[in-house]
């Protein structure tokens, strides 16, 4: 699958006067330097020639022994140039080129005479780095206390940040200067299940800026393997950016054994914001992929039992009667159901009857197992054991049901944070899941960490989370994540990760919602680390139509709803609401029923973060394409034209667009479907109301040519 | 197994008119006294009308709600007796008589409405009691912060005791009042390679006192399941001990969900030293096992591979040539080896061949597998896979020898602390040592325990332990846990662990030595929550005969290193020194060859902590005896009688003495081996060297009446 197109290597040495050293990017855009002051190793990023990254120190403070920040002196510098391409196994391109320059610096450090080394990569679309340390006499086992990796801002940019937190990432982006973080930082922490911030001017990666010049700058890490997860630390003063390791209960950050290397430090940079959408550097610092067989790794398109439990409607829970459960000991059987209980096997039939019906791939449901009347927030060790089904689920009869209906149940792992017990179970949990039909997992990490005092993204649990994706390959098992670490382009290596949560997602529209450019962000900060399970797709936005209590209101039109299957890249895509709203609205339902989920071309046709992003992506495989549009509060009109279409071609354009009177408060159901012929010369004006959207299919109808019978064919206005 | 003698309960509420209830034990020797003083639990304890427990409270501090200390009444009590007789699979009785009267008070706390019942045993060797807190509707989840039950000590006790420690017993014992602790406390904390002392005043149990009046105190706790271990801290002023528990690493004790209980706190005592000795109360308090088929659980004498790097004769570590190691990356094929590698298929086969002539059960192999060049001290995660052999110990091979001599190779799994890594690999390396022959393993946690910030005797670890062993049973594995928390009987439970280390054992006579009146406590204490691979049969007590750059002495003489296998009570037993040491003896090894494991009858014939034990027991199912005695560093003359013995038979005595001139230091291999017809009217006086002791073998040979040909008949004196 890989094709090397050409590797040069420049080994030796190539010290310049001075101990500075340049490296450009393969387009001569970007320019990094790397200097040593004073002992000190320093770099800088400019981009056209204005500064991205102004100088900034790099090192780590180690435990109990010498930092590794000064008094270094270059030993050696190599020079590589890669230009390949790779076909990711599922993805939003068919190929990806990876492309750069690489700078080698090997330093040594006098006194102590330890090796240390910054690997840097410069591509067209921005920056990687590493530090790496080889096998070394005076270095074998080391602790590191903080990491001070600096990124050194030049000016009091916009942001659109997360607070800075160990446990969780499932906040409301804030849109501020860096200068006004601090004071906004109280406000953005809104309550969540498990969650420790460490620092009123701590913030989370992917971090997207804009400078007032209009250059959009990303910091993230890519590879996090055996590490733990970085955060950004903001020296407010001066407008320098730290590192800030998320610790383990002794306040240790990572644990090393050398030869071994940190994850790599990512800016990405473009005046163009599609520029950040566009850019696979992460997935590029990535390693290949580990599996030498990936046919069982497919695309999911999938419907739940969950938003009906999520919203308050149903309950997770088998029964009301009991406050204290022990697994093994509690005898459900004899138990009075509370008759809410969703995951019973006639509701799972229901919904199994519907996916099957519309050419669904899975159905998720959630609460099928014992234990859910007292699973949270107690630090329970034994929660969960993942085999043992409540009464009301018959997990033989629904696993021939669905074989029957040609889906496959997607099972639900949630751990509730007791993550040994996970581990004690997982053999047995994914084998359980093979003899069931099961080829794919949703697992789950809400409240806080068991063993007490790790976190969410220390070291420790991002250890754990590799661990439980290997295994589920070993069983062919494809896994998405809630409450993980956010992603860092692993599933280029495990591509069985075809989802994570990882951030704010729809259901939180149901505790309180999203704000409304929420989805405008997204793909500029989480989504460049991978594929988010945001579970769109909800048509009735008045959550109180399900739960009388529940006065949530999702903060968004239906067009746009469907525009997110698009917006927000996953080869994992929920269907999230309820059959019987499906119903009520088929014609729109039709959208997420067609659209693909993996792709050969991926353009951005506009974007500009927190406002608004129209996506336009080809099917993989086919020459289908499908166009998504998410706006924010201000309405919009988009203009598109079809230029990417084969010009010999008429194909079928479906436009789910929201009416002129909608409103994501007002109005969200306010759509029209229309049907146009349209050609690549063809353009089209779209109107998107506040917190509307639209989506697009274009289906190449060739071998249908009476689909396009009577349609009107877009022109060129 | 169990035969229910008799079961009376009395129901309902008894109270009297101040709230005080007394309990007898059945031969009414002992009394307790329950009391609710100003709301406090209280209870009491007297042996012949003696105090031996001062009025104590009794309760909890939890977390973050009020504590359950005061505020207490009674709302029931409940009186039981019960007069069984259960058969250990493996131990020192045949049968043990589990006869008790029971008390359990439930208590409401006035304003919570938390109820907490205490439930107290009085057996005819001594107490004990635990907290129970039944399902409930304002308890069901709780934090304990501390445990609070006083044992209030009614005079300045003499006391045998180690320093408390979170990660540690490996201690030599300090023999002083208790109002000397505080100042003999830094003394006594030797170094070790995992430890946290947490009080100038704390030590471990099981604790050992004696009175002025000569009465012994045993302090210790029965079935600890699911909390965590406690120590004992000494209010000095007032002679209290109060629990101290070992906190995980938020400090936190113990994480309990209603119904659940404590461990049973246990006060043995006695005016007969041995009585303590001859105390079941720690088995009878533990539940029965909890195996249905335990024909595969078996007495284990073995060799090992083992003494020979406890010297640093050898070594574990294969090569020199790395300080690094990182498992499937490290190849070991191309390394250069150190040649001092102990665990080689020829060395391995040479003690196969040994132990197979002499009729060994079992053969531990230590240092077979990759990564013990940098396996310690290192907060290393994944130190040790447990399946893959150095490149010099060829598994098939010796599998195929060992098979063909007749003996099991013991599997060892150092985990290093590193206990997610064991669990991971748990189910793999059992599953490996059934397919390559092992039926037992040696574990260890020599370490600080990852996750970092737990502890070796917290509630994580506890139940670490007792999984593995579980998990053990279901393959049908014998356990031999190392650096585990210490036994609390749960051997009866779980048969198949079948040794502990929990203390400072044989290794340490290689690590500048051992106490000389070590083993003459250890029975006191250690051994009362069950056996302990003590790892005795030095007979080159010269350590550096063996490496000359290790100056050790084993504290110990030849005869005294015998003695050991019926002193210290193990259905394992090593015979720990290497071939060649005894080929020298083989006169004295023969004891070794011959000792029972198992046995039907035990009898005291001698004790004093500090001082001197002497053993006699019956070998279960045969009418062999075999005596031990163990003695300080004076000397010493026993006076036996034989008077146990089938006074129809004569019997063949060989008695293993220290010569005249027999000391520890001087002359530790200064012994004799005389052989003598023997009846029940006979007596003998046997000598004990300073450091000394002897061992008899008393052998049925009715069947053999040559071999009594010519041997004196002792006669009585």
């Amino acid at each position: 699958m890989m094709r090397t197109l050409a590797i040069v290597f420049f080994l030796g040495t190539m010290l310049s006067a001075y101990g500075q050293h340049t490296l450009n990017s393969p387009n001569g855009k970007f320019k990094m330097v790397f200097t040593i002051e004073k002992g000190r190793p320093t770099y800088a990023l400019e981009l056209n020639d204005s500064p991205v990254i102004a100088k900034s120190f790099l090192g780590l403070d180690l435990l109990d022994t010498e930092s590794l920040l000064a008094q270094f002196q270059i030993v050696d510098t190599q020079r590589t140039t890669l230009d390949e391409t790779w076909e990711p196994v599922l993805g939003e391109y068919k190929e990806i080129r990876n492309h750069y320059n690489e700078l080698l610096v090997a330093m040594e450090q006098q006194g102590s005479n330890r090796l240390m080394h910054i690997r840097f990569r410069l591509f067209n679309d921005g920056l990687g780095f590493r530090y790496e340390f080889p096998e070394q006499p005076n270095l074998t086992y080391f602790i590191v206390e903080d990491e001070r990796t600096q990124f050194a801002m030049t000016g009091d940019h916009t942001a659109f940040w997360i607070p800075g937190d160990y446990d969780t990432q499932e906040y409301d982006y804030t849109h501020s200067k860096l200068s006004e973080i601090r004071g906004k930082m109280k406000k953005a922490i809104t309550p969540n299940a498990s969650q420790t911030s460490f620092s009123p001017t701590g913030v989370q990666t992917a971090l997207l800026m804009k400078t007032d010049k209009g250059t959009y700058i990303n910091i993230h890490e890519a590879a996090l393997v055996d590490y733990s997860c970085m955060h950004l630390e903001l020296d407010d003063d001066n407008l320098v950016f730290e590192s800030h390791l998320t610790p383990d209960a002794l306040g240790n950050m990572a644990y090393m054994q050398t030869p071994t290397q940190t994850p790599w430090r990512t800016v990405i940079a473009s005046n163009k914001a599609s520029d950040i959408l566009l850019s696979t550097l992460t997935l590029n610092l990535n390693e290949p992929c580990a599996y030498e067989d990936t046919s069982w790794i497919k695309p999911v398109k999938y419907m739940g039992v969950w938003w009906e439990m999520i919203t308050g409607k149903g309950s997770w829970a088998y029964t009301d009667a009991l406050n204290s459960v022990k697994l093994g000991k509690t005898n459900y059987v004899h138990t009075l159901p509370n008759r809410t209980h969703s995951a019973n096997t006639d509701n799972v039939k229901d919904y199994l009857d519907f996916a099957s019906q519309h050419g669904f791939d899975a159905l998720l449901v959630e609460g099928w197992n014992e234990g859910w009347e007292d699973w949270f927030g107690k630090s329970k060790d034994y929660v969960f054991d993942f085999m043992s089904p409540y009464p009301d689920f018959d997990i033989e009869e629904l696993e021939l049901y669905a074989q029957d209906k040609g889906i496959a149940l997607m099972m639900h792992h949630e751990t509730s944070g007791s993550v040994r017990n996970y581990e004690r179970h997982l053999d047995q949990a994914y084998a359980f899941m093979q003899q069931h039909g099961y080829n794919s997992v949703k697992s789950g990490y809400v409240g806080d960490i068991i063993p007490r005092g790790e976190y969410h993204y220390g070291q420790w649990m991002v250890d754990h989370y590799l661990y439980a994706l290997k295994k589920a390959g070993a069983y062919k098992i494809m896994v998405n994540a809630h409450e993980a670490v956010r992603p860092t382009g692993l599933s280029r290596t495990y591509p069985n990760l075809i989802g994570n949560e990882s951030a704010r997602g729809t259901e939180y529209e149901a505790f309180g919602g999203n704000k409304v450019d929420h989805t405008t962000i997204l793909p500029f900060t989480r989504l460049i680390g991978g594929p988010m399970d945001y579970t769109p797709g909800i048509f009735e936005m008045d959550v109180s139509k399900l739960n009388p209590k529940n006065k949530s209101w999702v903060n968004s039109t239906l067009a746009r709803q469907l525009a997110l299957y698009v917006t927000m890249y996953s080869p994992l895509q929920m269907a999230a609401d309820l059959p019987e709203h499906y119903q009520q609205h088929l014609d729109a339902f039709q959208f997420i029923k067609e659209v693909a989920l993996d792709w050969d071309v991926t353009m951005v046709l506009a974007a500009e973060p927190g406002d608004f992003i129209t996506y336009a992506r080809k099917e993989k495989g086919k020459d289908n394409w499908f166009i998504g549009n998410t706006n924010d509060e201000n309405p919009r009109t988009s203009k598109l034209a079809f230029d990417f279409l084969d010009p010999e071609k008429t194909y079928l354009l479906t436009l789910y667009r929201d009416s002129k009177d909608a409103h994501y408060k007002n109005n969200p159901k306010g759509y029209a479907v229309e049907k146009f012929k349209v050609g690549s010369r063809s353009k089209l004006q779209v109107y998107s109301a506040p917190g509307g959207g639209f989506a697009i299919s274009i289906l190449d109808v060739t071998e249908q040519p009476e689909k396009l019978k009577g349609l009107r064919r877009l022109k060129a206005y």
